[in-house]
């Protein structure tokens, strides 16, 4: 008796999708991880090695990408409702679909910059070295994205170069500060405090010809903000955001679609001083 | 030639801490990781097998617990210098001492709760089976801890059975929730977030015979938050705080310093439904 | 007085790259990830937003991939000198360039498959309900590849269907399977390693019309080997290798070159039972 | 209408424990974390806030380790039916009891010593400047462990040391090395081999004093087996594994039953040179 297939299901896992909203003077941000999955009447690709009811799971993806440009996506449960019965219908020998999604929250900060509510962390380091003392600050996990004001134009170009220059970009960080004081502030905790605001307003604000220059400024304004800080050391890994190229589904993508990754990565890391 | 030394360096990482500050009405709460690095001149525990001139790690880890005994923890700095300085003199062969703390942000909820302000997620979950539709929204990750209020007595003993009795215990855990909906609320979002506020407010209210109660009565508010909701199961994660034993130093600890720990949790789980 | 940039450096992290050498019966492959980073005279991107000096980080991946066609990526030592060597070069304002590299191990499992060295977990789980006692056991992360014999073809294709047919494409996964016996075997040692076995035969001698057959036959594979299993659930992540297009520079690359991800994967699940 | 309680289950997950097999001249080590879940009647228990029929979870895993004292860990099947029908017995209001374990796998190395087959992995770090060319082999990731020959006694003492004398402990590693070579060797593979090697028989034969001394110990072998080493940086985290007190159920435990920890964490570093 040949082994019997009781029990099948497949699916796309973890497509990572961020949408911009720019209809208004605050840009608003969805950043999602969605899950297809499917379960019916997939026998003939599991026994016979026949593919023709399978709907390929790099289908589900563009899928996602494309009914992400077409409509909204929040709520999520309406989005969900509308890739199910997309899915539903796309798939004929399906059985049930489900749609898993996973929101990563976001806060505005200004009109086009957001700050992750996640795992940032405050951080100490004190050293003592015979009679003397270092004390370090810093934050860990500081999560900042912007939707506008970010441009990286004019680079060194050779053989090997296929980016574009790009003069409005999304920029995305999570920034790594450590700072040292020349001497104890009145009050550790303002202190820190500044240091912090320091970092997130420039963020927000500054007009960014790429991210060493926003860096530069970050480090500037801290410096200013604190007289006791005598340097700052600032890592800014640049999360990349690809714009989802919609054009083979008929669909336009006016800076709003787009596929989030995690490697590789951009490292931009320097220490500004007095 | 026999090989040298050229530089070394010893010391504990990852001492979990957890302090409660019970001097006002509110309760405060610090929860840090704390990292002792010693560099100095060790080159004959290292060639010669000798350890005298060795502090042992583990007497570092208690320093820590002890000194969070004798003083405060906040601000950081101030704790690390103290540390800094205590194994400076406490191991006559170090050259330097480096104390590296992390802090983990918990937020107030009422007097005696908090909630960590960190890698919460939103989820939903949509599920299509034919005609059925079904949606199932939900929250990962939400942290919170009670200083006061929580008990667990008269419980099952047998022959292997240590724990005892407690009135009064520290009770921290991570929510999982999924709900589904009987029909689609008025409004998704505000769905979400009257769940979410049940949640919350019934743990930080809630005075707990066990987390079993806890989470029944979280279920049970959750439905009375929200007419829609059918059913909800709830995943409470019992992350233990084992008060910390100062009586080989001559100190007390009248609630106060706890080693928080990841390994192994109580795990309660249960669905509540109309 | 303006601040001061008194250290710099900047680079592409977690390049990830599969190399398969193809040149004798036996595959190779090369499984890194490697991390540029160079310091230098960077102060004008810094201070005054010209980028004139940067080389993007975009083409230092670029780079590593059209390098990586170009020479032997082995040893590594070798490879990371070259490319070193290439940035040095090609970004003239460098002072230091470094390049990271990290080898992912493989084992040759064939000759055109490979098993993970790596973080394989064997699993039990009994379960006493009443007289009823249940035993399955199983394996976690079972890292498997295929250089060869793997095809897609012939599936369901829509409006969003981008995904070309491919005869002979590179299959990787990590295996998840838990089974079940009907009854206590002798050994239960030789009973869970009959069952791997199986497993792994299957993945590297199974000419694969797609993930779903492959694990169809890994599922009847694993039923003939052992007699007292009476069913098997098998979880296998498509863990998606892209070919790197490299003829922007000239380049081919005939199924050489690949770009390893994580996020999404397709994820495909059945059971099998007898 | 009371909500109604539809489903419930509790249980102890992540039991961590490491049993040493004695008997024999070859010592056998098994590594496991065990989940135990438990459904059934405990209404009382969330409605009521009774816990007379809840067996603590803190008795959960005092019985793991008393259970592993009294019986054999493997087969893991086994002890997982034993488990199961001890939990069943023991908590009356039990309607199932589900036990789940996870091997983490060991290889012998020598009689009394084991390598984790686990995330080792090999890596390079290649540095241009200017004309010099810096070659850095190294390693990640190698778990090691010794049932014997590890003591660690005559240390430093103060006002918070608890720890005692040990002339036998285990002692458990996870290796990170870095490697610099003087000139190129003939062979890049070869040489990564000979200090890999190097470092793997001076763990397993090595009679220590203290980590440090092992530590040390290593670097002079890796320097020995290679010529061009010039350099070597070891660090060897002390993965703590605390000896289970027994004795609370009438048990002694003759170095045979631990718990394995991860936080904190000793952390011993150091730079062997010619």
């Amino acid at each position: 008796m040949s082994p019997r297939l009781i029990w099948n299901g497949y699916g796309k896992a973890a497509v990572r999708l961020v949408k911009v909203v720019r209809d208004g003077p605050d840009h608003g941000l969805h950043d999602l991880t969605i899950d297809v999955q499917i379960q019916g009447d997939f026998a003939d690709a599991h026994v016979e090695g026949s593919n023709a009811a399978i709907l390929p799971t790099d289908t589900m993806k563009n899928t996602v990408y494309a009914l992400a440009r077409e409509s909204e996506v929040a709520p999520v449960e309406e989005f969900g409702i509308r890739l199910a019965r997309h899915f539903a219908s796309a798939c004929p020998a399906s059985r049930s679909v489900s749609i898993g999604i996973t929101v990563h929250p976001w806060e505005q900060a200004g009109s086009h910059a957001m700050i992750r509510g996640s795992a940032e962390r405050r951080t100490a380091t004190v050293t003592v070295e015979g009679e003397a003392l270092t004390v370090q600050a810093g934050l860990d996990g500081l999560g900042m994205l912007r939707t506008s004001g970010s441009a990286f134009t004019g680079f060194l170009r050779d053989r090997y170069t296929t980016l574009a220059d790009s003069t409005d970009r999304l920029m995305a960080t999570e920034v790594t500060a450590r700072w040292t004081y020349a001497r104890p502030p009145a009050d550790w905790q303002a202190a820190w405090t500044a240091v912090r605001t320091a970092i997130i307003t420039t963020f927000t604000t500054h007009e960014s010809q790429s991210v060493q220059q926003t860096l530069y400024a970050m480090g500037a304004a801290a410096l200013a903000a604190c007289e006791e800080v005598q340097d700052i050391r600032l890592v800014l890994p640049n999360r990349h955001h690809h714009l989802v190229d919609l054009s083979p589904f008929g669909l336009d993508n006016p800076d709003q679609v787009y596929l989030a990754t995690n490697e590789p990565y951009g490292r931009i890391e320097a220490v500004v001083a007095r």
